[in-house]
């Protein structure tokens, strides 16, 4: 545009002159020096650009690990967004719009090792920021923030993770994130037993096949360490072994507690004693408590008290048949202090999570094995959207639990002595919902569109443009999605292409022997036979919006 | 963290010496005002941490010129979103979602001096990249990069411009862009008409009071400079300054144009002649028209024949009477090409917009002054949202216009030869309509909402909380948003109080005696007469939900 080398030239010396100025007046020129570092950038493609014989030519590409999601895709993954907000608004909750980057000391310490996947912003004077990373961070620094002692809320929105992308995987570095969470006190499981209902609710609305939800409690997890042996010190690190379960088999996961974890061979066929039994809830539950040298660790007793409530509440929502009782779900998360749950998408959950659960039989010694190759090995062909069959395999398709402690640390900077409020949520999976949402209408018959026209109004015989504005008009004051050709004379087969292209579903025919009649006719397009048979019903001209209206199911 | 009171003070001091100097050398210190303001803020917050008995504690706040959007103001937004986004799907549209940021090459050299204000992404290895700064050069890029010879497109998407923020004008770092484009060749001004028409449609479905679009074409304006005799290289120039006639009087800008841009005093009386008119447009087409000295140069008669047929498409859209044809409108931005608009809030524009649109007379020499002070200078206190009454009266809420070359630019490098795609659209000023539209709801009755919650269940006389989950869930799966209390034994009060809160229409009152009957009390919340009688109509249980659906006028 305007920007010409020499004027950058020009430019760049001022802002050095005056940097100089600031230094020797030991002023800061933190601004002036960031201002003149992307100087300096143009200034290299400019005179890229500039080189002789070279015509410039840039990457056009969206950067690593994002990409643009296109019409049928954005369409598609509004459709889900709709859905699940009606869900979550059922369940009295409101939505917050937090921003997309925060003070880079809020996400510090919340990640562990996982901190070096940050998009930190460039310090170009002022605040140190970063994009967010999740949903629930920055949900936790607004509840500390506003001192809040309560809230429902759902959040959807992109997250940033600096991650290897594995775009056959689906692992994006920008990514949507849909949050549902509860924070404030209740009485035992009543939100728990209501966020749980609400993933249910979602996910069958959702209508992508049927699910299982995973469901477990780290206080009877931590109830079995204790039991099996397990120092204080290693719990967590035990718990994340355990947590690999769904992936390795039990021989894998002993070997990484004894020789990476340093556990004695005892406490881990201890742990593994445990660790293998799922089944329905209430089955479960009863065997569990059965158990008295279990039931005589005070937590894990809590553990199984609260699941007793939960399968309660559970019932009178009419979800417990969906809950599988697991009690190899550990969950990678350090924040979860209650109950944890993960859903699994049955239809495509890998061999080893598509059948029944059964509860072992009781004391028996517990030497099942869980296949070494769980996960679906397909090939990893990807196609243009960068959707891939094998991802769906990975079963796994929304994550939960409870977190009391996340928005005490924010909650002691304010002066408010770190008071907690307890939180319970989940995360739906979008992008896995929408692999597996894609797939189907890609195996189904139905064209994905990435418009909602309704009505395409087309000229036979050299209607003019006007006239098929005016009808146009009329249909949009009505509310009706129309479309029609932007060509003055345009040409029949033209208006039917596009027709076909976008799929329209209703023509408004005009042409100048019905018009004079008073009259059009109004095809509706089934199939593909679009330009063949133009005929149509002959509809009168005050008729057509309650014509059109019945066949398109409005009031 | 970092910022301890005492570094805080040094660079208070120096910024104060800073902006003395600036004041003696005459320059611009607005910047730097600014910053201290935010300097002096965070003193406050440090001074009041560090008094003795507090804990430490880091700054709990988002970044600046950001802001959380609560639940009120969230679903506000998204009730706006919502209803542009069913205006653009009923016009063929589709919509895409770009990545948030974009190689730093793609951004590069299309703003102009505003460069400085793009976000960048810190380098961490691998690309630089930048947050984007508007919708409209993501588009470009998606079009070119995909070849596309035509898309009808909206984007509703956070932008981020590192600019001064000033809270009380609304103009923050974050904030929504909402944007409708059509690209592609068509016959003339058929495109053109139809943004305008999608235009007008959302600003009366947003329902925010009167408006009117400001019209004029670039071309007019070239064929002005032209007949007036501006040099070829001061065109943009002097079509800026003339642009700031909105802000500035006649004088003013007339002085800009001769001291600042060298332009003789004659060739700017002549500019005078012409960017004060304004009016209908079919009135002043036919005048301008009759101007023959103007019509004898090529690109200003081109201009006015595609007015003419612009006129003409815009009537049969019905939306004519909305247009004000107003010769002084230039919009700032380099890369239009054609028509150009803004749309003015009429019941909160400037003075000088309110009067109704005269064309002067004929050949009147035009001494026509505008206010020196357009803007309305209100106090510009700020509420806790950041909003602020004096931000209403800017006035502009909508603008756009045709821009033929952006894509070209792009497409360039995919080695097509700089294939050009017509582009013509607007952007709505959604913040600005947000304003207007919470200001009105503050000034009326209705209580804002941050939830859609419609029922409450509510247990009277000890009834038990898995007979409210029950109830709940029967609403539920009708489709009815309903809450209860979280408590096993809660008070009556503390559950009127939640309904109260929440301002939820129905209450469904279950109690011993009337359950034992077969039925529940419904009882309807108009005001705020909650606690005291809770009385309300009897309903048997099995009518519940027909008697609630007709309620909420649910099919």
């Amino acid at each position: 545009m305007s920007v010409t080398l020499a004027s950058l030239n020009d430019q760049i010396v001022t802002l050095q002159d005056r940097i100089k100025q600031l230094k020797v007046a030991k002023q800061d020129a933190s601004q002036e020096v960031a201002a003149m570092k992307v100087l300096k950038e143009q200034q290299k493609v400019l005179e890229k650009e500039q080189e002789p014989g070279t015509s410039h030519s840039f990457n056009l590409k969206t950067p690593k690990g994002t990409l643009d999601h296109k019409p049928e895709a954005a369409l598609l993954r509004r459709k889900i967004f709709n859905t699940l907000e009606s869900i979550f608004l059922k369940h009295d909750a409101s939505t917050i719009d937090t921003p997309v980057f925060e003070l880079r000391e809020i996400l510090a310490g919340k990640y562990g090792e996982d901190s070096k996947l940050i998009y930190d912003l460039a310090d170009q004077g002022g605040e140190l920021c970063s994009l967010r990373y999740d949903l629930t961070v920055p949900f936790a620094r607004y509840v500390a923030m506003n001192g809040l002692s309560s809230i429902r809320r759902y959040h959807i929105g992109k997250v940033y993770r600096r991650d290897q992308p594995v775009m056959t995987k689906g692992r994006m570095r920008e990514f949507y994130q849909c949050d549902f969470d509860i924070a404030g006190a209740c009485d035992p499981m009543v939100f728990d037993a209501e966020v749980l209902r609400v993933l249910c609710e979602a996910l069958t609305a959702l209508d992508i096949g049927d699910y299982t939800v995973k469901l477990n409690h780290r206080k009877i997890l931590d109830g079995i360490f204790e039991l099996a042996g397990v120092p204080a010190d290693k719990t967590r690190i035990i718990s994340s072994a355990v947590d690999k379960l769904d992936k390795l088999s039990w021989a894998d996961v002993k070997k990484e507690m004894i020789v990476e974890k340093g556990l004695n061979e005892a406490v881990a066929d201890k742990i593994g004693q445990y660790v293998g039994l799922k089944g329905s809830g209430p089955e479960l539950l009863l065997k569990l408590k059965s158990d008295e040298k279990l039931m005589a660790i005070p937590i894990a007793k809590q553990g199984l008290d609260d699941m007793e409530i939960l399968f309660r509440y559970l019932s009178v929502y009419e979800v417990l048949d969906k809950m599988s009782f697991d009690m190899s779900l550990a969950r990678g998360l350090d924040y979860y202090t209650g109950i944890i749950y993960e859903a699994i998408h049955a239809a495509s959950a890998p061999p080893s999570l598509n059948t029944v659960p059964v509860v072992p039989p009781p004391s028996s010694d517990l030497s099942f094995i869980l296949p070494a190759e769980s996960k679906h090995s397909k090939s990893t062909t990807t196609n243009e959207d960068g959707i891939d069959e094998s991802i769906v395999g990975v079963g796994s398709i929304a994550a939960g639990g409870r977190y009391d402690n996340l928005v005490g640390m924010f909650s002691e900077s304010t002066g408010k002595k770190g008071e907690q409020v307890p939180c319970v949520g989940v995360s739906v999976g979008v992008e896995r919902v929408y692999s597996i949402m894609e797939m189907r209408r890609r195996k189904g018959e139905e064209k994905i569109r990435g418009k909602e026209t309704e009505v395409f109004v087309l000229g036979l015989g050299g209607i003019e443009l006007e006239k098929r504005m005016q009808f146009a008009t009329m249909l949009w004051n009505a509310g009706i999605k129309t479309s029609f050709s932007p060509k003055v004379n345009p040409k029949a087969t033209a208006q039917w292409k596009q027709v076909d292209d976008d799929s329209i579903p209703f023509v408004v025919i005009l042409a100048p022997k019905e018009l004079a009649a008073g009259s059009v006719r109004i095809k509706e397009q089934v199939g593909k036979d679009a330009a063949g048979d133009a005929k149509g019903e002959e509809v009168k001209i005050e008729n057509i919006l309650a014509y059109l209206k019945e066949k398109l199911n409005r009031p």
